[in-house]
């Protein structure tokens, strides 16, 4: 049952039906759709006093690059207009008391769910990144740094890691900035492999939002900028969630 | 030196600027180039006999759709048109005995290496998949079953880890079928989410190969083919490997 009433929301969406299918789609409020402020949305994204553990932060793995880099970022949220997003094992807990489009229905919590880019738990031997959003230019910054579990070609990262991460930067980056919430499509064209280990930057922007879709780009590189790993755009679904009901 | 080299090189290919550079460059055969039979290709990368552990073989995760189309396509590698590729735990293992392009030089082999898309290996948590070949007609089939650290949306795998299954399979289809080694570009576009815990299967298909590039296709959708999960083209440029001198 799960399986089919997802895959009709999402194929109803996917193909501009949502007029003639209004039973199966996420309720949304027109007068106010896609009207939840950033400010609210970085609030319930980012909370204060939280035990959930926060896996964007600094250890014993980051190369001097990441880490200097990720200090020239946290000095900057101190004037409050770049944010650094926490994030958790799953997504499930970046969207706790919100529920998804209706007709859809989760599976059972009773599995070790991880979002993809938190799978490899082990400090540097997965992704090591960290995520920084700039609300009011709708733009994001991303430090990766791929550890030698997404080794494609021996010793630099797999293309399809770089993808995963690209999309987990606009994914969160798309929520956000506009309500975002599902990729539509990605194209990536890829410039260089990087070597396992070392530091990537990944410079996101919202280009613009029409049609219930945001459109956003996303450019890779080295930190001085020298060389570009890739460039690739995507576009991401808008749709509210509802907040849930108390208990 | 190798950040560097390796960046020069791969540069260089991007930009067509193979003539101009030959010192940085593979040497490349001219007269043989890319014209190592598929035979030879597939006889190097599935070997009779070797003591690697075999990944792309079925445990107690796979769903009955996985495990009974995985038993299909083994009877259809009786007639010799098909062929199950072994899956190592890195690409180290699968190109033995051969040179990466020279100007590079590969990280050391002393850390825990995997290829991305085995970097999970507890059984049913992360990929699970198998590729098997189809030589004469260039194209391949993947049964692919992501588990519950692969997780994007709740209950459904993230589209990043299609992604990189799908460049993954490129990748080795590309391989096999005209020596593509490096991923150019990947232009995919999302249908609908897939449910942890089911199968996807992803034909792939080469579509030409033109100018040192070969171009494919890929299709993921669910066994029946009734709903799309993606689909997505990609670009592989073609490198030969040449065999390392016996030590």
């Amino acid at each position: 049952m799960m399986r089919t009433g997802f895959q009709r929301v999402a194929r109803l969406v996917h193909h501009k039906a949502l007029p003639r299918n209004p039973h199966l789609l996420p309720k949304l409020h027109q007068a106010s759709a896609f009207g939840s402020s950033t400010d609210s949305l970085v609030a319930r994204f980012c909370p204060e006093k939280t035990d959930l553990k926060d896996y964007a932060l600094p250890n014993a793995s980051w190369c001097p690059d990441m880490l200097s880099l990720y200090q020239e970022f946290l000095e900057k949220t101190k004037s409050g207009r770049w944010i650094k997003l926490p994030s958790f094992k799953s997504n499930r807990e970046h969207i706790q008391g919100l529920k998804l489009p209706s007709g859809l229905v989760t599976a059972s919590d009773k599995q070790d769910w991880r979002i993809f880019t938190r799978c490899i738990l082990l400090e540097g031997q997965g992704y090591e990144y960290v995520i920084f959003f700039h609300p009011s230019e709708k733009k994001s910054v991303c430090l990766f740094q791929p550890g030698p579990y997404l080794e494609g070609a021996p010793g630099f990262a797999h293309g399809g890691s770089l993808a995963a991460m690209m999309d987990e930067t606009f994914s969160k980056t798309a929520y956000l900035a506009g309500e975002g919430l599902f990729t539509l499509s990605l194209n990536i064209r890829f410039k260089n492999l990087i070597p396992v280990g070392s530091l990537a930057v990944l410079d996101i922007q919202v280009e613009k939002i029409e049609d219930q879709k945001l459109h956003m780009s996303c450019i890779a590189q080295s930190r001085d900028k020298q060389t570009v790993y890739a460039k690739c755009s995507g576009v991401f679904l808008q749709m509210q969630l509802e907040e849930d009901p108390p208990q």
